[in-house]
């Protein structure tokens, strides 16, 4: 018999698998409601479309579309990428560049690689993505988090955070946010907190990570624009995806940003799988320029909000006193605050005991904190299911505090 | 001005750009022929039936097919590789895993954050594959290097190498190869070789790592068996693609081997992306299950074999005397030896003056050496652009040498 645990690399001895994750993994096989995951609802995949484009392309651009293509993109969806921000919104300036991803999760991963060194200190909201951490996670890097209200960022916390770092001559390189549709929170930044926030990278001299997967189907107007539209220096990389616009199954995300940022990506990404999918590149290039995306996205919106409406109505008919959320305009997630006290991991022994589970708040927490969270998923499950698994978290919340 | 450079991490700096590539990138966009590339005849991709499928497979399974997927792969695809393996002699035991990575690239880059420590040592051939070095890079592992003949890695030099390095204490953990159509080299290991080198990977507990992308496009029979299939203890991770049975642009390989290794590469792909497409996955699996690619692949070799026929007499028809080459029975290369004191690299550049170029051989040395030698690739041209591009290096040698 080998011993195969002398093979492993301290690296791959250092990841635990998340209990949390396991504990949901089995029980979410069982009949449970769910509103723990995080996928889109498949009917946001506009699937004909998708599977009309995709015979389309290959029939017509086959030799390229299956063919090796280059490290940071092929050309035809780059420019297509290029166009649909700056369609909707997402400042492209002159000496930026954009690389392809595998998903926005590979933009983190190249991003830490490139920039993050052991003992580099990263700044971003508690609670924050988990995808983010887990990306970062085998370099050795540490966070220094600032507090959230129902707004997102405390801006004047970071400015706190920021003084008291330097005073202390931390090695400060990167505000990682995601400011719009927040990912635990729900929470979308103000116009002067972003003003303030891109005033304090300047001041302090850092990048700004801007992970922005869920503006384009934000489903209530808000008179905000990306940090990326609003920087004037040149410090923001904006990381976005097809996942939440078209489908995820095509794992495609990209980064734009200053071109010098950029092509440090590229050399990292070459090492780790020479370039993405070049079919998923052509797929989503088509449905960006033949307006598939722009023509499904207020379906998309009108689905997320109807779903959202639900799990609002079902937390303020059936929640005890004492207890918070937020409500997000977009994306897929409610934030929910428990009274100080109650455990959100303990609560879920009693929620899956009810047949419903949820995700605990204390993994998005880097620094530690945040056991009496929890973040609820409206996208995936039905407004009946999202009603009916409201309303048994509630009872489990009696049950837990009486 | 931001001063972007400040921010970049030890690691990135630590990556030079490839001199060569940078080279032939802007070279090969003039009217040149190129022996330099590696890129499958885009008529080895059967495009209308991948057409076909990929319509299909979103009508019939869209809101899987373009969903997110399991980290390891979809179960759908995993099941088709096993079936597919199996089918071409390649062992899949019980206690065996299978994990989907995007391109056998990630596959390599995965083996190294999973089991290589800065100062390990890997053991390959000499000429190695430039891939596998790149995906190593960033660990800071050393090579200990065997030098090939005619039919490859010279096992009877392995166990020299061995030997010493146990003597000395060296930190050994994995013998990297590709034993059959070796790139660069074109080589195949014989039997006994292979059955010498699973011996040795015995008797110093190594793992091994057999690269496998070409062996189901040999045009010319040989009486091999995957290592994988010969090996008895469990030891060896075979990796293998589809990027030369069906098509490069679906970044879609895999890896084989013990599952307690094989968790282990997964944990490490969770934090780079989560995923490979599931688009891709849906579309190899119906490919292989229906037959697509078992068809295909006689017209392949047909392809390729006729293209080796060209480059072959070519060689054998201008090389001026006292240069050796591989007679490879599948793959894409050729290697070719120059007389001791003819660099490769000064050669290039007669050549490009010539109108032809190909890749000097060095960068294929981890452990230096190889200024003599070059790799000739004779999928992507044409035989008649072989014919002429081989003549031309001919002329270049003669001028050189006179």
């Amino acid at each position: 018999m080998v011993d195969y645990s002398k093979f492993f690399s301290e690296y791959v001895r250092s990841i635990k698998a998340s209990d949390i994750r396991e504990l949901l993994k089995i029980v979410e096989k069982g009949n449970v409601i769910s509103l723990a995951g995080g996928l889109p609802d498949p009917r946001s995949f506009p699937k004909d479309e998708i599977a009309k484009i995709a015979r389309e392309v290959i029939e017509r651009f086959g030799e390229k579309a299956l063919q090796y293509s280059p490290t940071r993109g092929v050309s035809y969806f780059l420019e297509a990428v290029k166009n649909f921000s700056i369609r909707h919104g997402v400042a492209v300036n002159e000496g930026d560049g954009i690389i392809t991803t595998v998903g926005s999760q590979q933009a983190l991963y190249l991003l830490g690689r490139a920039f993050l060194d052991p003992g580099d200190y990263v700044v971003t909201e508690e609670p924050t993505y988990l995808g983010a951490l887990q990306a970062f996670r085998g370099i050795g890097v540490r966070y220094l988090t600032v507090p959230i209200d129902e707004d997102g960022m405390r801006t004047d916390k970071l400015e706190e955070v920021l003084k008291k770092a330097k005073s202390e001559g931390l090695r400060l390189k990167m505000i990682y946010t995601v400011p719009t549709c927040h990912n635990p929170a729900g929470t979308t930044l103000p116009m002067d907190r972003r003003r303030h926030l891109l005033e304090l990278a300047e001041e302090y001299d850092l990048i700004v990570v801007e992970d922005d997967p869920y503006s384009f189907i934000a489903f209530e107007e808000r008179d905000v624009k990306p940090l990326k539209t609003l920087d004037r220096s040149g410090r923001v990389i904006y990381l976005s995806t097809v996942s939440k616009i078209l489908a995820p199954g095509l794992r495609l995300g990209w980064a734009i940003g200053p071109d010098p940022l950029i092509s440090r990506m590229e050399l990292v990404k070459q090492e780790i799988d020479l370039h993405t999918s070049t079919l998923s590149q052509y797929i989503a290039a088509e449905a960006m320029n033949r307006g598939v995306i722009d023509r499904h996205i207020p379906f998309i919106k009108r689905l997320y909000r109807e779903k959202r409406d639900a799990m609002l109505a079902a937390l303020e008919e059936y929640m005890p006193e004492g207890i918070k959320w937020t409500k997000p305009i977009g994306g897929l997630f409610v934030w929910v605050w428990l009274p100080e006290g109650v455990n959100s991991r303990k609560l879920l022994e009693k929620a899956i005991e009810k047949g419903v589970v949820f995700v605990p708040g204390d993994p998005f927490y880097p620094s530690g904190g945040g056991e009496n969270t929890m973040r609820l998923n409206f996208s995936y499950p039905s407004p009946e299911e999202i009603r009916e698994g409201v309303r048994r978290i509630a009872e489990a919340i009696r049950e837990y505090q009486g």
